[in-house]
C-alpha cells in the first residue's frame, strides 16, 4: 500500500529531512525570508531533493488538500512525499523474526485522537518500539495531520493494520509475544512487569479504556504508581512512561 | 477571578463528582438509557447536586456555548460549575510556604495546544505537582475544552497566571525554588537531576521549545535518555516522564 501525500510546516519537514527521508519535492514560499526555511532549503539540496519556490496560494492549496482543517499553517513550507509501506500482521511477524531483536510492540485498541496518535508514535520511536499495530477502522487516521503531530515519527516507525485487534493479539501470543496493558485496578506496579521479554503494550480508547474482550486476552496488567488524589493519565503520557520503562529494563539487561 | 462554565461528557463529569466537585447542577439527556448516566445521577444526588433531565437540544446548546467546535459530543451529560480560583504568583508562594510541602511546580513557556495542556494538568495532579504557572497571554486557554481534555484535572490543580514568565522565574528562584528544564542537548540524564528539592519544571512551546531567555534562567537542564533513532518527544509525554521521575525521587527520600 503506497500513497502520496504532503508534509506541512517547518519542524516536521526539517526533522524528516534530517532523518534522511527522500521527499519528491520541497516547496517553499517565495519572498518569505526565514533562517528556518533557508536551512530546510540547504538540507534538501544537500540530500538531492528538488527545491521549488512557489506563491503562498499554492502552499495554502497543497496544505489544505491533505487536511480536514479549514486553515492550515504551513509556515512557508510543504514537502511532497510517498507514504511508507504499511505491513500486514504476518509481514510484521516475519520481519521481527528476521531482525533478531526482542519484539516491543504498541497495539491500539481504539485511540481516536490524532494528537495522541502522533505523541505515541514519537514515544514509540524514541524508546525503541518496533511497530504500531492498529485496527483498520475506528482509530485515528494516519494522515498528514497525524504525521505532523508525530513530528515525522509516523513516517519512520512501521505501521501494521489489522482487521480485528482480538485476532491480531491471538496471533502475537501464538508467536510468543506477551500482551500487557496498563490498568488502574492492576496490583503489579509497572516496575515489576517484565518488559524485557517479547511483548506488546495495548493502549485503550481515550474515553472508554481498553475493551473487556481485549483485556481478557492480556497476559498481565500493570499500574503506574501515582499520588492518590487523581488516577487518570492521558493515554499518550501513560504510553510514554510505559515505553520509557520498557527501554530502561531492556538496557539494564544488556 | 471566578467564572461559570460547564463540563461536558461522561468521563469528566463522573471524575469530578468522584473528586468531590460541588457542581451547581448536572443536566442529563431525558430518555437516554445508560449505566454511565445512571451512575452519574446517583453520584450527583449523593453529593447533594441538583439533577435535571432535559431534552437533547438543551444539552447541545449548553455544550456548544462553551466550545469553539461546531459539534460537541456531550454523551448525554452537561454539568454546570464555577471556575476555581486562579492564584497570583505571590498567593502561590505564600500558600506553598504555609503548606509545609516541598514545592514541585510546572511552568509553561508557551504551551499552545489544548490537548497538551489537558494532558500535562492530569500528569501534574497524578504525580503530586502543586500548581501550574502559565503566562496570561500566549498559552492554551483554560476553557471547558481544556478542562474536558484534562479529565477534570484543571479543576483541581491550582493555576497561577503571570504577566511574564521570566519575572515569575526570578521570584521563584528568590524563594529558593530551583528551575529545571528538559533539553535535548543536556548532559545530565533525568535520573541524576535532583527533583526532591523545591523545584519548578519549565515546559517549552510545542514548535520552538523553551525560549533562550528562559533557558538562561534555569539552574539545570536534563535529558530523557532515548534510543538514538529519534530525539523528539511530545511535550506532554516529556512532562509526564519528568513528573513521574520527580514523584519517585521524592518517595524514595521519604
Amino acid at each position: 500500500m503506497e500513497e502520496s501525500y504532503c508534509i506541512v510546516g517547518r519542524k516536521p519537514v526539517a526533522e524528516l529531512l534530517r532523518a534522511g527521508k527522500a521527499f519528491a519535492k520541497v516547496m517553499l514560499q517565495s519572498g518569505l525570508k526565514s533562517e528556518d526555511l533557508e536551512a530546510i532549503a540547504a538540507e534538501a539540496r544537500k540530500a538531492g531533493v528538488q527545491v521549488q519556490y512557489v506563491p503562498k496560494e499554492k502552499l495554502d492549496f497543497a496544505a489544505k488538500k491533505f487536511s480536514k482543517e479549514r486553515y492550515v499553517n504551513h509556515q512557508g513550507v510543504v514537502a511532497l512525499a510517498a507514504m511508507g509501506k504499511v505491513l500486514t500482521i504476518e509481514e510484521l511477524l516475519s520481519s521481527l523474526e528476521q531482525s533478531n531483536s526482542t519484539p516491543l510492540l504498541v497495539v491500539f485498541d481504539g485511540i481516536t485522537d490524532v494528537g495522541n496518535l502522533g505523541a505515541i508514535a514519537r514515544s514509540a520511536l524514541c524508546f525503541g518500539a518496533h511497530a504500531l499495530v492498529m485496527p483498520s477502522a475506528g482509530s485515528a487516521p494516519v494522515n498528514p495531520e497525524g504525521i505532523k503531530r508525530s513530528a515525522g515519527a509516523l513516517e519512520q516507525i512501521p505501521l501494521c493494520r489489522v482487521e480485528n485487534i482480538s485476532m491480531a493479539l491471538k496471533l502475537l501470543k501464538a508467536h510468543g509475544i506477551k500482551i500487557f496493558a496498563a490498568s488502574e485496578d492492576a496490583e503489579t506496579p509497572i516496575q515489576e512487569c517484565d518488559f524485557s521479554i517479547p511483548c506488546a503494550v495495548v493502549l485503550g480508547d481515550e474515553g472508554k479504556g481498553i475493551s473487556t474482550v481485549v483485556l481478557r486476552q492480556c497476559d498481565g496488567t500493570f499500574a503506574i504508581p501515582m499520588k492518590d488524589n487523581f488516577d487518570s493519565l492521558n493515554v499518550s503520557v501513560s504510553a510514554g512512561i510505559t515505553l520509557y520503562e520498557a527501554m530502561q529494563q531492556r538496557e539494564a539487561k544488556q
